[in-house]
């Protein structure tokens, strides 16, 4: 496997593969790589005949009082592990090769931003349009894949892509779990050993609430519900609990077809997100 | 030459001509098409092995009091002087086809659009960059040409591509002008016969005006003089009269190199600009 760091060496691959005819999978992440990365990338491998990944912890995508410093970061163990999950690229630039300048231009997500995690992070959306149209005009690859945990960023994207045209498929993949259901993420060194007992809470809380959404209870009590069995069994103070249409992420009414469950819940030193997608039942 | 006005047949074209290793070059252009747009055909033949030109009076760039409806538009006329001056296919979709669906998610151009034109047309060059990174998207091109005479969009176009890694290189190509010096523009079929007599009057005092700054005129003395030339000689409202950097667009200081002297004048049913880009001397 390969590895590079400017965005020359990344065209010169690129240009190579296409050259001959082969088409390429990406799989764009902030590195420190877990099963959930690895799984977008053997998926990607499984769909293309070349797989680029790129491991670039996007400062765009922080807030000032945000954890970009904090982010774990090891990318000796994220190129051996992305080698063997099948990558054939790896793309790790510094932060001064991807934003050597800036003219002040922005993607702004709009509505889509409005809510779940874009009500608390101002500007984050931004910071993540910015990296991914710079990624995968770089990469120019055929099919790009992201996880269903970040809801929110995969319905932005998917947005972004079919309204500008985007000459690559976005690939939905679900979300990678532990044994006990925590939602695998690089967050999630961050927790404290009790935090981390707690931290399944989260999502059987969710599953448990998809069900009584679909016994008849109400979205209001649905979302109440999450947040009294999140109270109640961990230490973390709940950002949002929130059902909403997917990917359209709107209120809800009687005809959406598709919906989101989404929380966020922030812990002494992570801030953790988890969500179901699902179909309306009946 | 062939024309199209879907995406998938452009699509199509484009993958043919790329699978066989030759290259694109293309002109966006909003058609009522003049010696201007052709001599950037001719520019793209003379450096590409294909040139595709689309036609898209792009609704999103035009604000609700715009002259949209009043566009001159000419398609047949358009298509055969395209193939003329070398088109190998000509893209013209209806809105429809360009505008299916709109989740929000806008391009913004920040500073770069305070000034000149984007001071009285709001949201204007958000729907410039919305269009044109649709166009790149879907021709995807390896160079992109644009007229010098719109310089505002041409300097948020260059900034857009640099700072978001767009895969095609912009060419700069020098504003066609009619004998009398003035701009071409497909809005001079809308001046009057007297507005279009007195018209020439504004690149003439954007020249003489340049001649004057390099012989020591402060900039501000230099932009009134413009404006007085304009109020003297046409019948025309200035909308602005601005000498900046470029393609920066900042106020310039005495280390600027590259400057802009542009104006904006309103005729009773067309809205002319022009401008002179010019190195300081000495």
């Amino acid at each position: 496997m390969r590895s590079a760091t400017t965005i020359s060496k990344m065209t010169e691959w690129q240009k190579s593969v296409k050259e001959t005819g082969r088409n390429i999978g990406f799989v764009p992440t902030m590195g420190f790589l877990h099963e959930g990365h690895l799984t977008l990338i053997q998926e990607a491998k499984k769909n293309n005949d070349c797989v680029a990944v790129s491991i670039f912890v996007n400062p765009a995508q922080f807030g000032p009082d945000e954890d970009f410093d904090a982010y774990p970061r090891n990318l000796d163990a994220d190129i051996r592990l992305a080698a063997k999950a099948g990558a054939d690229i790896v793309f790790c630039p510094e932060v001064d090769e991807m934003y050597p300048s800036d003219g002040g231009i922005r993607i702004v997500p709009g509505p889509l931003a409005n809510r779940l995690c874009g009500a608390s992070r101002p500007g984050h959306f931004d910071g993540v349009l910015k990296a991914v149209l710079k990624l995968v005009n770089i990469v120019q690859p055929d099919s790009v894949y992201f996880g269903m945990k970040d809801a929110q960023q995969l319905a932005i994207i998917e947005t972004f892509f079919r309204d500008f045209n985007c000459p690559a498929t976005v690939v939905r993949v679900p979300t990678v779990r532990e044994q006990d259901g925590l939602a695998k993420s690089s967050r999630n060194v961050n927790l404290s050993i009790s935090e981390r007992n707690e931290a399944p809470a989260i999502y059987e809380a969710l599953q448990q609430a998809v069900i009584l959404f679909h016994e008849g209870l109400e979205i209001t009590a649905v979302e109440q519900f999450v947040a009294e069995q999140i109270k109640n069994k961990t230490s973390g103070t709940i950002d949002y609990i929130s059902m909403l249409t997917y990917p359209q992420l709107e209120e809800p009414d009687a005809m959406s077809d598709e919906l989101i469950l989404a929380c966020a819940v922030q812990f002494s030193k992570a801030r953790l997100i988890d969500n179901i997608i699902f179909k309306r039942e009946g």
